[in-house]
């Protein structure tokens, strides 16, 4: 696979995996870091630019072998801090693929009706179909981040949850779906920087929240809900990958990167027709 | 408003747009007409490209503008024959858009589910909420288009539904959605030609369904339904428009200048900020 500027080097999904098992240390791990790939923002924009109708084209076949059946798909799930650019990933991946295709789904607080439902319910009902590109801005995590950092439900009830996620999860990929589970990871500097530009902007204020700030005051709390979270639900059938977020151009370099790997890996194909080509042809011309 | 490229003359809309009462002839107007604005590709496609900005600017207002309360929003319905270019226009305009402001469906023929409810029922679940905007790929239209021209219902039932549809539109209206509905009239040589497009390139045939032949089979039946549906459902509160769509770039450029239109009518607004700005900067800004 020709995905980064060394084509024999390692694949972007190897180097940003968490692998099963490992405990991974976000502080180890550099928001501004530039793991693989392009080196600066001009090469950044050039080579994302560039993947743009690999994926089109990707996606249009996975599309099309799913009108003869095939049922496989691909969900992009996006957690990450308030400001790490959820929004703007989807924003930018769904710029590229046709939108019947993709089905786009921002996770926001529990409404009454998904609070009485197991908290995977609205998860199912969001799910991309047999030839779609799922989008998930926020998930299923949120019921063992926020529910466990704000104490929204008990503790005990917290650490059964990382169970069923996995569970959830490897039924998803029995049933044919790659789910690519993306942490966009910014630093506290970033996010300070990014929220102080909301508020010093008229035409971004709307965007914010001044709970954002009480969330912000628990950021090592989140950050350890997120470990332990990567920790226990990167799995060999749906592992965790963290993308550096810090620049938003390596961001969608990353995630491109990873969605083209992926989708190169399930290598969909156009389906052969299933009629008589020549006589619709003929139907066709003769009037 | 400087829509067109005549900044003086009528808008796009009042060109367009099928008058209250009248018997609109199809035959009559031109799918390949220019009526307003570009005359040619190129003039068109940077006339076009030059709305983008304008038309992710007004989203931006009006999705912003909900968060403070508006319950404004916008519903563009796409109907048109096989190949009319409803799912080209769809990815067209989305692709302006930002994804998270947009909703977007596709109707297909419906399940069993759908069928045991009102004909209405599958609509009113996609609509777009308050600063959103709403894009169908057939609508409620179908339900006396091809349940008509297919006799699916009683002639009776279908008589029936000009004016449920209206009274459902009204309703629309009155809680703040401004609805465009475009007719993408294309021509009985346009589509064999499309048709034709999909067979011969082995990349496109998964698109062709012989079905669709029969379904052109019947191009004058569906003509008399359109017109009789364009002529008992354009009213004052939500207008038909009659888009030229044998040229994809006259296309665009019309629903876009459309949607522009309608949306420089809503006059959205950033909301101002409803908490203290700077006190957030000092919290933000101490530690």
């Amino acid at each position: 696979m020709a995905h980064t500027q060394e084509p024999s080097g390692p694949s972007l999904s190897s180097l940003l995996r968490v692998a099963p098992g490992e405990r991974p240390s976000l502080a180890w791990r550099d928001p501004g870091g530039l793991p693989a790939g392009p080196r600066d923002k001009a090469a950044g924009t050039a080579a994302t630019a560039a993947l743009a109708d690999r994926l089109a084209s990707l996606q249009e076949r996975l599309y099309a072998q799913a009108t003869a059946g095939d049922r496989r798909r691909l969900l992009l799930v996006l957690q990450g801090m308030d400001t790490s650019g959820k929004g703007g990933t989807v924003k930018h991946v769904s710029g590229m693929f046709d939108p019947s295709g993709c089905r786009v789904k921002a996770f926001k607080a529990p409404t009454p009706e998904e609070l009485a439902h197991p908290f995977l319910w609205r998860v199912a009902r969001a799910l991309p179909l047999p030839g779609e590109i799922g989008l998930f801005d926020r998930s299923h995590y949120e019921d063992v981040l926020i529910a466990r950092v704000r104490g929204l439900v008990p503790r005990k009830v917290v650490a059964r949850r990382y169970d069923r996620i996995n569970r959830f999860e490897q039924a998803l990929v029995d049933d044919g779906v790659t789910v690519v589970k993306v942490f966009l990871h910014i630093s506290w500097e970033e996010q300070r920087a990014r929220l102080l530009r909301r508020l010093d902007d008229p035409t971004k204020r709307w965007k914010f929240d001044p709970r954002d700030l009480d969330e912000r005051a628990l950021w090592p709390a989140y950050q350890e809900a997120y470990e332990r979270a990567l920790h226990r639900c990167s799995t060999e059938a749906a592992p965790w990958f963290v993308v550096p977020a810090d620049r938003k151009w390596y961001r969608d370099w990353a995630v491109s990167t990873l969605l083209a790997e992926h989708l190169e890996a399930i290598g969909p194909r156009y389906p052969a027709a299933d009629f008589d080509v020549d006589e619709c042809r003929a139907r066709l011309i003769s009037r």
